[in-house]
């Protein structure tokens, strides 16, 4: 046994409890080693010198360096207490807090066992459960569609389907997202990502002015209760972007600090480092953009009741969270409760590209937006780094950053509207973007649609992944449509457990068994890496096309 | 390089702020490995693709597996940026979110980078300054001094001197603790932990009845408030028990549900698993400790109330937490907030046995009991398990668990109410029990002393722990009196910072330097293992017994 590869760690992701009576574990070790038999031997925090049960462990997940053994408990008494026992060349090993040792004294186990010392139900993950068959498309407002409406159209500086410069208004807007509702059910979206709707100058309204308005270049108040109550009405949830790291410069509170200075009563909103000139934290290096000082209760408050607000009035039934990393910890446990005794399914979801575990553990955020899960599919499909190995090794090294009821709420993406497009990035290759997405909707979590990307929309960084909806393709289906229209039925026919998912590599096929469905990707054929292609799709969720294993087969073939 | 022995990870015990400009750093490799040289590369977020600084880290603790590299950053921009290079055997390799790469591009680093994202001051742990000087004394009430006070002590059950039960009373109270207090002061002594004061009908009053009286056994409010006030005027600190977890079956809403049964207005307040017969959630299988609901935010009210009752009315500067691992993470959050409202000095102890980094962020507690150097302590001395060098190995393993903030913070003890006494589990070789005192002084972290243990008093596991104070001792000197007096000179003279600690072995000698001072303990001579004397102790603090190194030595001899 390689004792320095070993891991555990209770009351983390390496032991959870998903209720009162199940625990879950994990052990980690090396991949090189295949050790006889691992068992969690179990008890009552108070009895355990006396009174001992165990299971055996499986061997769940496999990334690049390490193997994990899981195991679902069911439990009677809240107060538990373990110790792995490790059987590996005839030898017993135990794990404890005091690491691998060839002797265990359950005598002094209060010492040295590991323990989840009592599952208190307000410290639970509790999931919200659509999440489970959400299929979400991101839309960039001012690109998506101008709706029949009376407005002032002057402030318009792009003609639709010319490209975007990074302050081009092209005049997207509320009503047109309403209007194409029945477009996107037809697609088998059912949960949509907005980016801001508030008052801004900006095109993208990541500045914004009047938390408590929505920007007149994309409607009204009741044009968003409209959207919200359509989209409801046909079984599709709605989530709006959440800026509070930082507003803009015209936000009233900013606006009578540049007035007032240190007299204003708004100077401790912010985080201001010098009086004269004025200096101050800001989002980047965009002077534009203060930043909230959510250290200052008051500043909490105010945004406490802006996240409130929108939920009770307008039913909204979740929130993306901009630059959720930079704002602190204290603050998102706040903002959790309000909003959770607001809307209990309300689902929050961060703005972490980053191992976001810290903020996923039942205590602040729901989801990431899973930025891993998009770098691994770059590697893999457009800078050829991976083999379908390296893939499937990678793929499971995500999912054992968190739990698995974070893992069911992940918003897992392959583009946004601050990278590039997907399909861009490998070079326009369809076949690639297709696999792409079906792994995407076999991921554990929600897979989220980035708008135009079932016309097969092409676009480098910001400002060309902002690109005008091209509406000529509405009615006209293509492969990419095809397949997301089917993707997405599975989907939401199918609860899948993540526990219960197994991804690993065969050769060059990366495959992905959850429960009765198999997605094989093959990588390549040997002249042409790293090419993953899928010709069959007309087949692919036919049940029967090819039966391996018990298994339903569904196979991407390689192009020739 | 053994890779799958690396691990960091960001916003924690290896990541972590000081204050808005400092960042400290720790790796962790294999012990078997020395790389050539392993730096942090380092910059701001959002220009780490263009401007990046570089540090070499040092080799700076080292367990029985693993060596931790370290290094302290002072940083300007507050979004922190990083990822390791490690150059071994003239490779470089790059360590970040990916793992150990030959190759890392800063142009993609917003992918993969560690990051600290942003230095938020109300997530900052808060030291309390004063522990970092601080030698507790644990007073067990009823064991400790009858103070001269007119009061019906027809309770009392046991003569003064004789062996506890269970169930004794020996009639020790508050007014006993005020008249030593220039007792413990001449040891040395500033801070005082005291078992519960709080209403109850047994004699360790761990089953509170009235969380607003002090127990007519031992005086009232306002003997607790000369006691304070004393103990204040005389630079010593009172911390008392708080013990949430659970109450006394006598607690007037405990009585009410028997009572009432699901009419009670307090049926919430409990965890009642079945009406009829009463089952509810307890303290071990104690049917007289009902466990408080703390998932019930009434609940949750109530006791916030008392804990910040007492500091306001008294001015207590901390609370003991009592079973504080049973007890939900979001109770001991709004717990803190409350608490440090009122008085921000005042320290929060956790009765965490185990590994409790996860209370230790900053957001819980400041501190816990630490049970595991007890243990460590049990092992290397009581039961020879360990050598000098598996000694220093477990010392460094324990401080890696926790931040160097919180490792200042820690309530060192060799025992307590709840363990055997140290003197009998070395049996009765007060060597032993000297050198064992002298490293709880020389770790990081307040040391605490049980009661009696200058006298060095002896006593099994409770109730034979508890035994009454012999005060016939009080004048009379003795060597591990006189140590303690010595070693607490040294500790309240010397801030020193655990960060620069070094805790390593050399043939059978254990070593602590701490700046200035060098603690060296032999472990044996070769026939007689683990014997760990302590001859020189008149001469111990004379600062220039021998000189070597440039540090001061202090050496423990061996016996012959």
């Amino acid at each position: 046994m390689d004792e320095k590869a070993i891991l555990h760690s209770p009351e983390s992701k390496y032991c959870f409890a998903l209720n009162a009576n199940t625990i879950c574990l994990r052990l980690r070790i090396s991949k090189e080693d295949f050790p006889d038999e691992i068992k969690v031997i179990y008890g009552g925090k108070y009895t355990f010198a006396l009174e001992r049960n165990s299971v055996k462990m499986k061997r769940s997940f496999e990334d690049r360096l390490y193997a994990y053994y899981t195991v679902t408990l069911t439990i009677t008494d809240l107060r538990f207490v373990y110790v792995f026992e490790i059987t590996n060349a005839n030898t017993v090993y135990f794990y404890s807090e005091d690491g691998l040792t060839n002797k265990y004294d359950f005598e002094l186990s209060y010492y040295n066992c590991f323990q989840y010392a009592y599952i208190n139900e307000c410290d639970l993950i509790q999931p919200v459960e659509w999440m489970k068959t959400a299929t979400f498309y991101q839309i960039f407002i001012d690109r998506f569609n101008i709706g029949n409406v009376n407005k002032d159209k002057s402030y318009i500086t792009l003609d639709w389907g010319e490209l975007p410069t990074p302050k081009s208004f092209a005049g997207g807007d509320i009503k047109g997202i309403t209007e194409k509702l029945y477009y996107l059910k037809g697609l088998g979206i059912n949960a949509l990502y907005l980016t801001p709707v508030f008052r801004s100058i900006s095109n993208h309204k990541y500045d914004i002015s009047d938390y408590y308005e929505i920007d007149e270049h994309f409607g009204n108040k009741s044009d968003l209760k409209e959207l919200i109550d359509t989209a409801h009405r046909m079984g599709i949830k709605v989530v709006l972007d959440a800026v509070f790291n930082h507003c803009s410069d015209n936000l009233i509170q900013f606006q009578d600090v540049l007035k007032k200075g240190k007299q204003s009563e708004f100077y401790d909103w912010f985080i201001i480092t010098n009086d004269s000139p004025l200096e101050y934290e800001m989002f980047g290096a965009c002077a534009y953009m203060p930043k909230l000082n959510t250290s200052n209760p008051k500043v909490c408050k105010y945004l406490l009741d802006i996240a409130t607000y929108w939920i009770k009035q307008f039913d909204i039934d979740g929130w993306r969270l901009d630059v959720s990393d930079e704002i602190s910890h204290d603050f998102w446990r706040q903002f959790r409760k309000a909003v959770k005794e607001t809307k209990s399914d309300c689902v929050l979801i961060g703005e972490n590209w980053h191992d976001a575990n810290i903020y996923l553990r039942g205590d602040q955020f729901d989801s990431i937006m899973n930025y891993a899960f998009t770098k691994a599919c770059l590697d893999f499909y457009a800078f050829h780094e991976f083999t379908a190995q390296d893939m499937a090794s990678k793929l499971n090294e995500i999912l054992m950053r968190n739990t698995d009821p974070i893992n069911d709420m992940m918003l897992n993406l392959l583009d946004t509207h601050d990278t590039h497009r997907f399909l861009t990035r490998v070079n326009g290759n369809q076949n690639q973007l297709m696999s792409a997405l079906a792994l995407t909707y076999f991921y554990p979590g929600a897979p989220c649609i980035y708008y135009g990307t079932e016309n097969a929309m092409e676009g480098g960084y910001d400002p060309d992944c902002r690109r005008t909806f091209d509406w000529t393709l509405e009615k006209i289906n293509n492969p990419v449509k095809s397949l997301i229209q089917k993707l997405t039925i599975l989907k939401h026919e199918n609860k899948f457990s993540s526990s219960a998912i197994k991804i690993y590599a065969k050769d060059n096929l990366l495959i992905v068994d959850r429960e009765n469905f198999r997605l094989v990707i093959n990588e390549s054929d040997k002249d042409k890496p790293y090419m993953c292609n899928t010709m069959l799709f007309s087949n692919l969720f036919e049940k029967n096309v090819l039966k391996k294993n018990g298994f339903v087969v569904h196979l991407f073939y390689p192009e020739n």
